[in-house]
This record gives structure tokens, C-alpha cells and sequence, in this order.
């Protein structure tokens, strides 16, 4: 309870893995934590009840979701109902279709937003740069580029205030993350990572998502709290 | 008609003067232009009805508009209604009342991700640095952030395109504008500048924007079109 010493923060939250991680962190070093989730015409829409669920649980001081409308250019297969999600393919060089098109861009500028507002010169993403899907705005050079171009773009930057991205898990393997979130006190139980999960709530096991997360389990030697469709 | 040579440009379009220039410029340079307006909860939501003219009259090759999530967090007088937009103060050194945080950012952020789908490497925005209210996402050093940024963000990072943002009024006075504009045939009848018109769509006179438009056309020798209240 030192580095933060309740200074307020914002967490991008999505009701995955990675996000509550970064929640439980946060709390953990300090922050004041106000967590910010986006309905953006995502086909997994049951993310947004985990992110509210993982807000409560981890302590938050409050949790908006802002509608975001990504959905009216295309082109990615978790916004757009023509193109189908495929089964992994982790070791392909290609960016992914469920890629969706300057996403972390968009989160971070919403959060840079209500951060002024706040204000709050802390934010914080779960994006990783060991197992991940291959998206571009998930690598160490974009965070860098990010915080840059926030503290030229805001109020922050002319009054001398620094806006700070964190990204605690940017260099961590799925493994690694797990370890710590459990330490930390997460329930993956209650996260959700597949990009087809079923009406029932059982995840495909299949998707990128899936294929990393499942991965991620066996790799901190921690049983798999996910409900996969048999 | 060379730089562009039909390549699918964005023009980030609001209905108002600069954009509206900014639109005929491209048009001018060759691009195919593809404009995007937002709708963020604005108080003053005729602008995007002359969006609509503008782009219709120069030309455009399509236009959308985007529903943003802004005023969620409030701390404008352009989203925030318990907020009054002042009279001009272009003297004050303070960042006024109605600057939006973080405006810029999600706006280009969008451009960024319709870029990417289109795909569309060259984003148009109006932003001035000379004739404005001080607003810190008009001047040139975010600009640049903002394009090294999204060059990391994208896909276009990885495959070696390369995207620009086009900030063509950046280092020109109000006045220079409307006279570049003018010889482009824009009609400025059509585009509204005040933030506290009225609902018979007459402009106050009295607020920034407008008081930077009226010395605007007084500096560049031209009849101001402009409907003032009496």
C-alpha cells in the first residue's frame, strides 16, 4: 500500500484474465481504482457482467461503462456478425480477424478522457506482449508511443502533469499472470476469455482466447476453474 | 489533383469552418474523401446537420456519423449542461471551460480505426494553432505524438504503411483559412461556429468561437455570412 497511496486510477476492465489482474494489482499497490469497461458491439457481450462482477469483487470505487460505436466500420470478426471467429492459430505470423481496428487506441483515449475529468494520471491496461494473439496496439513500443502522445494531447501536459500508462503484465507470460492473480486473491472462476462462449456460459476451448488461457493454467500448475463445452 | 490521386483519405468533419476547409482542401489535393462526424452529446447538434451539407457540396465520397459516449464524463461545457459556455476570453492563458478532454484523441482515435478498415492511411483534421482557444490538442506537438502513436497501434505499424495526419490549417491565421477556403468555393453560410446558437440558428457572437470566426472574416477582407443575434 505505498506506491499509489490512494491516488485515484483508472483500469480498463474487461471481464477477462488479464483485466482483473490488473485490477486485483492495482488495488493491491494502493490506487484508488475506477474502472472503466466498453460495450462496443462485442459478440461476447457477457464480458460486461464479469467486469461488474470483478469490479465488486476486487474492491473498485466505481465502474462506468461507456458505449462505444466500433461496430460501424467492420471489419473484425468480434464486431461484425459476417466474419466468424476461427479456431487458434497462434503460431501464424498474420494478424487475426478477431483483431479489432485500433481498439486499445480507442479504450485508452476514453480513459485518457475520464482520467482529466477525474482527474486521475494512472491508467491502466492489461496487454501483453509474451502470449497474446499477435494485435499490434499490445506491444511495448505502442504503450510507450500512447503515454507520449497523452501528455501532448491534455491539459496534463501544459499544466506539467504526467499522465502515466501502466501495463503490469506487458511482460509476463499467461503463466506468470495467473500466479499473480491468484496471490492476489482473483477468481478466475468468475472471469471469462472465450470469444464463443454459449448461451450457457461454457467456453469453446478452441479460440485463440481459449487456447491461451487454457495454456495459461496448465503452465502456473493451477487447475482451470473455466467451464469448457464438453 | 496529384498528391491524392484518388487515395481514400478521412476527413474528420464538424460542421464547421475549418473542417469544412479542411474537406475542400483534400478534395482539391486528389483524395477521396470520407468523412466522420461525431455525435458526443454535444449542446450545439445543428453542427452535424451542416456536416451533412458540407459534405454533400464539396464533394465527399461517403459520411458517418459516429455516436460517442463523452458527456458520460462530463467536465465540459460542451457535454455538461450544469456547465454555461462563457463569453470570449481569448485573452486568459487558462484552457476554457469549454475545452472537451481528450477530444482529439478519441476523435483521431476513430479516424484511426476506420483508417484501418477501409483501409484509408491519410486522416484529415482541422486543428489551428494560431487563431484558437488554447485547447492543448491543437498544437503541433500533438499532431505528431499522435502520428508516431498511431503508426505503432496498427497494423499498418507492422507492414510498413504508414499513416499520416494531415493538419493543413495548423499554422494558418482565421483569416488565411477563410480566404483559402473561399478561393476552394466553400460557402461558409453553410457551416456554424458558436457554441451557443439559438433555435432559430442565429450564432451569439459573443462566445469564443464565435469571436475568433468574426475577426477571421474582418482580417481576411471578407462579408461575413454569419446570422448574429441582433
Amino acid at each position: 500500500m505505498t506506491q499509489g497511496s490512494n491516488k485515484k486510477a483508472i483500469i480498463l476492465l474487461s471481464g477477462g484474465l488479464d483485466s482483473a489482474t490488473v485490477l486485483a494489482h492495482a488495488v493491491s499497490e494502493g490506487f484508488q481504482c475506477h474502472c472503466l469497461s466498453f460495450d462496443y458491439g462485442q459478440s461476447h457481450q457477457t464480458e460486461l457482467a464479469h467486469a461488474r462482477i470483478m469490479a465488486d469483487a476486487l474492491g473498485a470505487a466505481s465502474h462506468r461503462t461507456a458505449h462505444l460505436d466500433l461496430a460501424v466500420f467492420g471489419g473484425s470478426a468480434l464486431t461484425d456478425e459476417t466474419i466468424d471467429v476461427p479456431d487458434a492459430d497462434l503460431g501464424n505470423e498474420q494478424i487475426p480477424v478477431t483483431y479489432v481496428p485500433a481498439r486499445n487506441t480507442v479504450f485508452l483515449a476514453y480513459a485518457l478522457a475520464w482520467g482529466e475529468v477525474l482527474p486521475a494520471y494512472d491508467l491502466f491496461i492489461g496487454v501483453n506482449a509474451v502470449d497474446y494473439s499477435g494485435y499490434p496496439d499490445c506491444r511495448p513500443a505502442f504503450i510507450e508511443a500512447f503515454e507520449r502522445m497523452a501528455n501532448q494531447a491534455t491539459k496534463a501536459g501544459v499544466e506539467s502533469q504526467a499522465f502515466q500508462i501502466h501495463a503490469p503484465l506487458l511482460h509476463l507470460t499467461k503463466g506468470e499472470i495467473i500466479q499473480k492473480g491468484v496471490k492476489l486473491g482473483v477468481n478466475y472462476e468468475d472471469t471469462v476469455s472465450c470469444y464463443r462462449l454459449t448461451d450457457a456460459g461454457e467456453a469453446c476451448g478452441r479460440c485463440d482466447a481459449c487456447v491461451l488461457r487454457k495454456d495459461g493454467f496448465i503452465e502456473a500448475g493451477i487447475p482451470d476453474p473455466t467451464r469448457y463445452v464438453r
